[in-house]
């Protein structure tokens, strides 16, 4: 990978709705050009690729980090991003999701939505004549699998190859625990979810994650001996209950995972490799799912990640967009310029 | 019309509040540059002519279309709009709509409004020094009314004068039909209001289309009589409850207009015309005021006319702007230099 | 001062949480970069001194001064502020505000932020990486001092040296009571809070305004006898009650202020200055706190005042984005340019 060739020109599908629907040319030109522009970015660069452009953003659920990543991303490539907030647009209620499809789609130029139902994504895809990114479903949650894979390989182990590195997920089997499945395994890596059974990986992700494995390289599995631990690179981990589900009580919760899956101090140090770093998706429940030592410790790549989720934005916006070609050659004519 | 010339090199109110107080050349200015300036940015033409202008959107109640439109129409022409969503502004709360009038207008350069009350948005347009432009009240919705009039001329009958043209609103005669029986008029075209007398379009309304009809030809009436729909061009119809007002149940208004103002193929075959096509302001209750046979088929110009929201509001910021002029003289400039 | 030359290259602090934290040559320094920038956009200039930056505006409160004020500051300049509503971000509710500082700051390059208890701000702050701007806190509102001093500027009394120029603010000692007391005294001029002894000016406030008054001339008091009025060159009121606090009854403040405090025609000639300036924060509750004759009257600059919110977030975003000294520098080659 130089950075600016893309194994695509345009991308295979109109939507980004699951990261199981590419493969992995297609991830790794995704995360080429979101690396690529971000460095660009960061050295001083501008950019208006996305120049009056507009993206609208339709919130079934309140977002923050989704939200201004998205925003950020659209106004650092020359375009605007319009924030349709929770209650703003209710999917299906006064006009049906397809209608809704249709209007935005003759008005903007691309549809982000975080849903409550992933048919709601689907149906918003089916119908809007322009590319439809899914900023979070129940079954999935593809642009925060892409900004965790920016930054595994922002992070990875020195001298390993791609099937040697291990990633572990620990606790819920949320979307950010699907989709890290299939990210991992299509870049051939070694997948573990580390929960217990009564809330382990469902068996359909886990099973295209093995596929993945046969494909690439690498493995998927689950398990609830610590054991699994072991010669882990990466330890993820996300809340175990309260961000979008209201009828259990915190206490069914904590019952199930406190303290054996808390990722505290013994668990980073069961790994047995202190380089092992820690990701979290954020927000996090500080001394619940982590401890305070965890997050905040020399190891956390939790801040990273979270900047990453602005650095995978502008790669989606400017792939689905159809600009991602002309944009690294750009970036690339301006670097050469600079070192003649 | 060759589309670059205009009547008036600036509009002869600061404010757009009521399609009723212009007059057709007027109408025809604001008309003119919003089609040019469309083809030009289709054609993939960039316009600056609002660069860091900010228009300020309050709105009273929830909207999409025209938050979207004028939302995306500022952003295309260099410029940016805040959304003051309902709630964020209170007018008349704890502040005078006088005092919020006079601030925003040392703040911003333009105001838009959607109001519960047609007083609010007037007095807007008094106290602000800035123009202010009327995102629908309860007496009118002009800036639909130039989209549609858009829409119109975009699907015109072939080979027919303005004054051959037959335009029904079909059911409740809400704000949109009374600025339809203006727009229509205005241009000399024949408007029909057909709904049940208890849901009759308001007699001065009428009365001033008729006065239109006495100006420009055309002609304006009211019927609840199905003969009226023979020889329309355009059928045109909206939800019949629900949107504004909660107090009187939807069975009361299905009893008024159902099955008899219900635009199903049966309605549109009435016209004896083929070539008729369906217009709507949307959101539609699908299967209530319009079927899906008839939404969904080759005749409706809905989502055209979704898209003109977008086409009139560019056209109205430019024109109300002051900003018309200059930027059609630019898109022709930018044509000649292409053609030489 | 020239309008071009800063004592200060770069703002001593990161961030701007209270006025009280800088001396009276970098107040300057804001106002003069607020100010020529101002003058150089009401002429006709174009800016970008913020292109591509994001600032992230979190409300704890609702606000529609700020928040667009901030915002068209933010467009003007070529950058865009993203509107965090009160809801959008629940400070240390569903994260720590230090994780959400923290996440911010990876994705945005300044934070502005309305909060209900000024340890908000300071954790702000202190946790992320980028400038925080205070948006108001219970215990100050330095943006509205800096448009207010701005004001005081634009409308300095004739001939007057800043130790004669005396600000009186009545009614009940808020946050912009606080402020307003730290700007005057550290410009040397002399400040009177007018309230009841039971709303009266903090002690330790008062107290700073004396130590300012110490090193820069002028003085700082606190009186319930209308004696005070006389030889003031601004009157400054803001309302009673209402719009931060839901317990105390509205007849409870009015029994404390009215009719002793109200500003009205008669307060404004006990002044024994017919030139006396009135100035409000706004919103006001109007024919409470101040009269429809003062208010609107002549010698109101409420209106200025509001517009000069805008003046000062300019100001503040340029001075604290280290885009001060440059951005003048531009403006001045700008007019020499012109001059030539």
């Amino acid at each position: 990978m130089d950075g600016f060739t893309l194994t695509h020109k345009q991308p295979t599908r109109k939507d980004f709705i699951d990261t199981a629907d590419f493969d992995q040319s297609e991830m790794l030109d995704i995360i080429t050009t979101a690396r690529t522009v971000r460095d660009f970015i960061k050295s001083g660069g501008y950019l208006n690729s996305m120049y009056h452009k507009n993206l609208a953003m339709i919130f079934e659920q309140k977002s923050t980090r989704t939200r201004v990543s998205f925003e950020v991303a659209m106004e650092q490539l020359g375009g605007h991003a319009l924030n349709l907030a929770p209650g703003a647009i209710q999917l299906g209620k006064h006009e049906t999701i397809e209608d809704t499809a249709r209007v935005l789609a003759r008005m903007c130029d691309m549809i982000m939505s975080r849903v409550d139902r992933h048919e709601s994504i689907e149906a918003l895809a089916k119908y809007a004549t322009v590319p439809v990114i899914n900023g979070m479903s129940d079954k999935c949650h593809p642009t925060q699998g892409v900004g965790d894979m920016i930054t595994i390989f922002d992070h990875f182990p020195a001298g390993k190859q791609m099937n040697q590195v291990k990633v572990i997920f620990v606790g819920d089997a949320t979307q950010v625990c699907n989709t890290l499945c299939d990210m991992t395994t299509k870049m051939g890596m070694n997948f573990v979810h580390y929960g217990p059974q009564n809330h382990k990986i469902d068996d359909a992700v886990l099973l295209a994650g093995q596929q993945n494995a046969q494909r690439y390289g690498g493995s998927a599995n689950w398990s609830d001996d610590p054991e699994c631990l072991k010669g882990a690179d990466f330890i993820y981990t996300d809340v175990w209950y309260g961000l979008y589900d209201k009828e259990t009580p915190k206490e069914v919760y904590m019952a199930d995972f406190y303290p054996k899956y808390q990722v505290n101090d013994q668990m980073m140090a069961a790994t047995g490799n202190p380089q092992c770093k820690f990701m979290h998706c954020l927000p996090a429940s500080r001394n619940e799912e982590v401890t305070d030592s965890v997050l905040d410790g020399a190891n956390s790549v939790a801040w990273d990640e979270a900047e990453n989720r602005l650095t995978a934005q502008r790669g989606l916006v400017l792939y689905f967009g159809g600009m991602a070609e002309v944009t690294l050659d750009y970036i690339k004519q301006q670097k050469e310029g600079q070192n003649r």
